[in-house]
């Protein structure tokens, strides 16, 4: 049985797809929080890329990659496509359970797909340093492996509580040549007035979006870089749904399900777009399934409403899913998970019912994703690890009503930075969520 | 330019090359240490599979992989085989270079290659469970993932150091179901010996290799299984050669130079040995560089003797390159090199002339492994750092003569554990060995 669908580089896809051609309503715009008024494209040229920007509002259905893109994409892309025969055995379900695998990448997740393509064209643009906020440390690895390609310097604020306890990706960051900021930092005002009130402060991802913010407006030459929520970075990952697509064609399928996890839903909205724009054409009924932490449920628990992207107020308002920017999540171990808000397209598929939204515990997550390493040898990213988790729970309901439902699983990353967290687990010291940070809204 | 050269699946090779069939002359054989007589292969059952004594003294040229190991080896064969644009032109070399990856398999190196196959056979064989000894972890947690798959137990015994100070591979191991067991254990009279001793000993290979022996020939339906040295493991990772040589055909080229690290010599002759059978076939002078460190320069320092495999001095004697089987190596950060002797076959290719040896210090070894991150993405283990390096010397040397030598690298592994040794090496804690441990023999 043929069990890895690797598409040939000559096939890697040259263009990404942009959901927003084919929404059946535009999106509510982002807000000016002072005047309430959208967001003026000009005024976020002291952080974005005028090309990024452009694609935010682009109603273009495709966009060609960049040669200059490609050429990077070409150091891991097109990546496999795996059927999970282990894993179906092992779980004598009629399922057919396929993953589409983002851990081959350098950095070892799907973040690279954007730092790389935002890092361009800042390059082209003539920006000469980018910086940006990083948790456990995903993103800013990915930023600083793209910055280096294209001499770029880079800054990374990471959360000092990261910084100091998971040193790993903050060594990745420096090898890739960055410059990593424990945050709250003396540099940045935002980062000193957090420090006059707590100078042992351990920081927060809103923290360090502020520092990251604020040294973009006022350094010249140095601008901001986001890695999720935005449309522009979702266009990004749907390399990954367009190279799945093919591949599932070469294995003679078409999903009925297709499951990722969220946390800003960049993950998500690139593997699922592309099968958005193709089930819509070829009339098929699939189910597009977000997982989400039980510990930061910003879907099945949040309120839909304009909301602040970060929790000192400095990025414009915007209409999502939220569990309030002031929400501080439990110190689960899916760190690229804890955030408060969504990515507008993903609010708008729920809404449109096109999306649906479950919530995990991280104790069976990890269940799911031991098992899942016993069957496939990929031990996942705890990220990932949350889809991985509900694609067994729906192949285990297979085997009871004898479906033959195609399941795909977007798996984002390996898991071999967050071995901390399986011995955790493994040592039965991880504490279950009996009942969810966020009462029912 | 082509940067990637991905073999189709359907075309993963399907036989193993054995190299003893085209050597000049046989090896020595392996001598019982009391009568100095050549082994008796069935006194080698009470620790390996029958299939594997066979492979271990077959002349037949190639060996059929059998379809229970493709089925797994299609997890993740064929690895990619890059072409080092970046690299090539931030050394501004004419030089062109390739590099082979095995860092996509699931443990992340190419110990899977023959820890799969030997799980196979011990299986067909009806063997309940296999125990080895593991430094780092890197062939503890490629032989847990391969038993795994069969349904074998598995016992490591890990060195005690290691199993305290770097944790991470070892919770690897137990997510694939093994059993770790710090090393000197009381399980043993070997480990007992040593605790008895020293209660508070560290371990070395050398006591752990002791102790799974011991436990192989004491418990009924226990197997013994070995990453490196011998001619079978060798034989098991020609998969790495087989394929490179037809990803090096896609990209239309034949190597001048293959470099590879050696430890006990594995990964660089499953690189090496078809590249060898095809340059004598097509008449083409092929260097073959074998890298070690200096800490432990068994083919730079070493003498060409008969010598145990281990410390305990419970192997047969067997002929290779040795700083003697009770040379402790400095402790540096590539755990996977530090092996006092060599795999006879590589011994034996240095006698005819055919490989070539340098050793480098780790601090210039962590200088290219960095500068190779920052063009490629990859970080490199720090094992397979040590072929990074002396390629892109050698790439420099190109630039100074204008040579367009082709340089095929090995990288057997990503360094994704190995970032602490990184940090100390960006931190600039890291000793450079002025000399080596090993007085010139």
């Amino acid at each position: 049985m043929k069990r890895v669908f690797q598409l040939p580089q000559e096939e890697l896809p040259k263009r990404w797809y942009n959901v927003l051609a084919d929404l059946d309503q535009s999106l509510p715009p982002p807000l000016d929080p002072r005047t309430q008024e959208p967001v003026d494209p000009k005024a976020l040229l002291a952080l974005f890329s005028r090309e990024c920007i452009a694609q935010e509002v682009s109603t273009d259905r495709f966009i060609d990659i960049p040669e200059g893109v490609l050429e990077v994409y070409r150091l891991w892309r097109p990546t496999p496509l795996f059927r999970a025969v282990n894993l179906e055995r092992r779980l004598q379900t009629p399922a057919r359970i396929y993953y589409k695998y983002e851990g081959t990448s350098p950095t070892g997740s799907h973040k690279p797909n954007t730092a790389v393509a935002q890092a361009y064209y800042h390059k082209v643009e003539g920006t000469k340093r980018l910086t940006t906020e990083t948790g456990a440390g995903q993103w800013g690895s990915a930023l600083s492996f793209a910055c280096h390609v294209f001499g770029l310097k880079c800054l990374v604020y990471m959360v000092r509580v990261s910084y100091e306890q998971k040193p790993y990706r903050r060594i990745m960051m420096e090898v890739y040549g960055a410059e990593v900021v424990p945050s709250p930092s003396p540099n940045t005002a935002a980062g000193r007035r957090v420090l006059a009130e707590n100078p042992n402060s351990t920081g927060s991802l809103g923290i360090a979006i502020s520092e990251a913010i604020e040294t973009s407006l006022n350094e010249p030459g140095t601008k901001y870089s986001l890695g999720s929520v935005l449309n522009h970075v979702l266009l990004h990952q749907t390399i990954v749904g367009e190279e799945a697509l093919l591949q599932m064609e070469m294995a003679g399928e078409f999903p009925h399900v297709v499951v990722g996890c969220v946390g800003g839903g960049s993950n998500f909205g690139g593997l699922i777009l592309p099968f958005f724009r193709e089930a819509k054409k070829r009339q098929r009924l699939v189910e597009f399934l977000a997982v989400e932490p039980i510990a930061c449920p910003s879907i099945t628990k949040g309120e839909i409403r304009y909301d602040y992207g970060d929790t000192a107020e400095l990025t414009p308002l915007i209409r999502m899913h939220t569990l309030g920017h002031r929400f501080v999540p439990p110190p689960i171990h899916a760190g690229g998970l804890r955030y408060h808000g969504m990515a507008p397209i993903i609010t708008h598929l729920v809404e449109e019912g096109v999306v649906k939204a479950v919530a995990l515990d991280q104790v069976d997550v990890f269940e799911g994703a031991v098992v899942f390493a016993q069957c496939e040898g990929i031990i996942p990213a705890l990220e990932s690890a949350h889809a991985v988790r509900a694609a067994i729970d729906l192949a285990r309901d297979c085997a009871k009503t004898g479906e033959e439902k195609v399941i795909l699983i977007g798996l984002s990353g390996h898991g071999h930075f967050d071995m901390a967290a399986y011995r955790d687990f493994l040592e039965g010291r991880l504490p279950r969520l009996t009942t969810s940070p966020v009462s029912q809204a």
